[in-house]
């Protein structure tokens, strides 16, 4: 029983979640098997801890990815085949499965998506022509979304809708979808494209093929960079609005989850906002050394005057998604602490400063972002970071930072992409530290250096507007460069976000952060 | 026709130069096809500029690597299939075909080696063991070399003797060579080791197997890393004796030739000496900015005080062998110049004092190289540093550091191999700078960091031992850790060479010349 739906979704709807159903492991990775005599959880060493505890009691036990044989070798070595179980099998087994979500289907307009529904399926059509293809039928649920300009509220974070589409090179083009969730106005809109609407249960999903979407979609087109822009400057102004709040408050009256709540009603505030871009991560002290901590009313712990409170968030808007890791400080900090936050500080900087010629990798770039605490033996498991969707998957392909031999870390990084820039220090039992910002790529100009490919070079605009946290900052550990850098960025987010602040207070407090260093 | 030999050796031996000997071009890369209509030279860009100047008058026009269509894609679209010319044929078509060098092959006591052959080939055949392998045909002339602890002088440069190996699982195993290399106590030498000797043409060629020798003698054993100290050692000697004496020269009356000349001189004084390990690159003002320059009479052109004279050069010794690259100033230099110059030191000391953990590749690290010269649009096409031979293949595999996503680029480096450290600049009609340096892989110790694969952290030992020119750094570009490292560098090699340097005059110049910047 593997994690995943027909979609290839990241975030599995609850329809699908069949494994976590089975063994009560939530984790997004795994692998369940199930023999008469045993049962075991295949995952990998993000939830080796989260998974300890919650297949416990369950008759499952952990088999750790990369360190245990895989699935695979321990089937074969007992003369075992894998069987998967059908939906109607699983039908049977589990009553109460959830239904489909059936959310209402909404359209984007072209003032916010930048390229029109029409041009985007004329241009999956001309790519169609030149593979000497028929017809082509997509089964991301973002693919699709993206291609139509369509949003929907399936699946929690990932505002798609579960359907496939069939896009023909001649005739007409269909969507499966169950038709409760068109209302008229999408028909109509789905009409003009040409696109008639089947029952979702007659896709003919064996016709599955990969398409180039994927690539498009990374790269930003104009219109959508300026939404990214604006949706980030709403999101810097409900962090500004709650880190002036946390700063003031008596944090033992705090706790991680009630940190979320006050938040994300800041964020709902905001114009556009169209819900949370993923779970929030708010981890406090112990917690935010835990990589995919997310609170719950079990593990939830109030605050305290000192270590640090790791959040990572994000919004949807209406033009734009966000994704932001600030590591706030409660109180006094130890020297380890302090150190910690400026080393992950330091990779932080050198990766989001960087200038590169086109044709960089991400496996290239994400060593920026480790070499400062390599130096000091410090290492985390996770990527750098990961393309951003625009009011789609938080985490979008084709590219990633990470330090990994993969396609995705080996594929060229273009302009206009958006990717984030988030390294961290765990250390488990005591604190984590993470920095993250999201990123638009942009041309960095043409010099004429002789040789290799030429001279276009690539950086970075960081679109997250929010202050990181000076206090804990050792100023002697960066370099000339990195406080040049770091001043640097205050200052445009302090022009940036002024205007937008109403409140004295925030305005006040936003000026004091933003202080050169 | 394409430029290799049936060994797959860098270094092609005369006899088997038939493209270079067709089309007048001598670079190591390129691959000339000739119809009844047309003649065309495909090379890299390292090459194109001398490739322009060979070509010219030749009948072949120059094909660009990556720029134009492939030599494959350019005869298909042609309806042409590609034709290789036989052993026969070349004999024929080539009447002063030289011959086969014959050289004598002498033999490496396990003292300078640290394993004996006797144990290597155990290795092998316990890998074979686990293959399944009754047998196993060695066709790399190093590969050969390396395992039976022989050299040889067929090649120049790379002291290997032409032969292939047959190794058997049972029985007695093979040398295919030309017998008059073969003295008697060579004869004997193998006969200890069960290895029989036939003519080279009876060698079964088609069973050329793949083997793991390139992935074991990569990794060199404690008396290979002394010996390569050792090397060291004595080149720096000889490298600090000629800088002095290209200092208080009258430059004027010097070459690029001359220069060249003096620096082997001094090289060969030095015990152990077996020769130089590639052809010096000898390149003054803009002759650096030909990144494969080695001066001819023709080209050989007077030393100015002024601007560089980049010289890349190295020797075998019995123990090691050396690699190392500086960059001169002849006098007073430009503002550019100095600028470039401290570039491409900064890129050359992040790489070489880099703290990485284990299992990191060459792409990795690459970037390291680049990103100070980056930042100020430089850049070059060739790779920052390759593995060096035990008096073997100056460039040894399997790892490089380089910015192309290849093999030898996401292969994990390993405790024990050497690699070289060599970011440039080159500014065409100008100059050109590169540092250069051999270094050492070496355990930095093991912390305790949670998750990933473990705290196992690798960093480079430098080899190398000789100044860098501080004349030209403009100081206020190295960060304060730059400082620091190019400061301890320069302590190191005069605490190890002022032993061994007799000439007071020596003396005073590296005391002055590793004084602190």
């Amino acid at each position: 029983m593997p994690t995943e739906d027909p979609h290839g979704s990241e975030y599995v709807p609850a329809h699908w979640k069949t494994r976590e159903w089975l063994t009560g492991f939530t984790g997004s990775a795994g692998t369940a098997v199930v023999t008469q005599q045993e049962a075991f959880l295949w995952t990998d060493s993000r939830y080796w801890l989260a998974a300890e505890e919650q297949l416990c009691g369950s008759g499952f036990s952990l088999k750790k990815d990369l360190v245990d044989e895989s699935p695979d070798a321990w089937l074969k070595e007992r003369g075992l085949a894998a069987q998967y179980l059908t939906e109607t099998e699983i039908d049977a087994l589990w009553p109460e499965r959830p239904g489909f979500p059936l959310s209402q289907v909404e359209i984007v307009p072209t003032s916010l998506a930048g390229e029109s529904a029409k041009d985007k399926i004329a241009r999956l059509c001309g790519w169609m022509a030149q593979e000497d293809r028929s017809s082509c039928l997509v089964s991301s649920l973002a693919e699709i979304a993206w291609l139509l300009n369509l949003r929907g509220d399936d699946i929690p974070y990932t505002p798609v809708f579960i359907s496939y589409l069939k896009v023909r090179a001649e005739g007409e083009h269909t969507l499966y979808i169950h038709c409760e969730q068109i209302n008229a106005e999408v028909e109509a809109y789905l009409r003009r494209l040409n696109i008639g609407i089947a029952p979702y249960e007659s896709a003919p999903t064996q016709e599955k093929t990969e398409t180039p979407i994927p690539f498009w979609r990374a790269v930003k087109n104009p219109v959508e960079q300026a939404g990214y822009r604006e949706a980030h400057i709403r999101d810097g102004v409900a962090m500004v609005q709650f880190l002036r709040r946390l700063d003031e408050a008596d944090v033992t009256q705090w706790t991680e989850i009630s940190a979320n709540r006050t938040l994300t009603a800041l964020r709902a505030e905001q114009p556009g906002f169209c819900g949370l871009s993923f779970e929030t991560i708010s981890a406090y002290g112990p917690h935010g050394a835990v990589v995919h901590y997310e609170p719950t009313p079990d593990t939830d712990i109030p605050l305290s005057p000192k270590s640090f409170l790791l959040l990572d968030s994000g919004g949807h808007y209406d033009c734009g998604s966000t994704d932001i890791t600030r590591t706030i400080p409660l109180g006094p900090l130890t020297e380890e602490e302090k150190r910690v936050y400026t080393l992950v500080l330091k990779g932080h900087l050198q990766l989001q400063n960087v200038i590169f010629p086109e044709g960089t990798c991400g496996l290239q770039l994400d060593t920026l972002a480790r070499m400062a605490m390599w130096r000091e033996g410090h290492d985390y498991g996770h990527g750098t970071g990961h393309g951003v969707g625009h009011r789609l998957e938080i985490h979008e392909g084709p590219c990633q930072f990470r330090k990994n031999v993969r396609p995705d870390t080996v594929a060229p990084l273009h302009e206009g992409q958006t990717m984030t820039d988030e390294p961290g220090i765990y250390l488990a039992g005591r604190f984590g530290v993470r920095h993250e910002n999201t990123m638009l790529i942009r041309a960095a100009g043409v010099t004429a250096y002789p040789g290799g490919q030429g001279g276009r070079f690539l950086c970075f605009e960081p679109l997250t507007m929010c202050p990181y946290d000076k206090r804990p900052i050792v100023k002697e550990m960066l370099t000339r460069e990195e406080l040049t850098w770091f001043n640097h960025y205050h200052a445009t987010v302090r022009e940036t976000l002024l205007p937008r602040l109403q409140d004295p207070k925030d305005r006040e407090w936003l000026i004091s952060a933003t202080s050169p260093l």
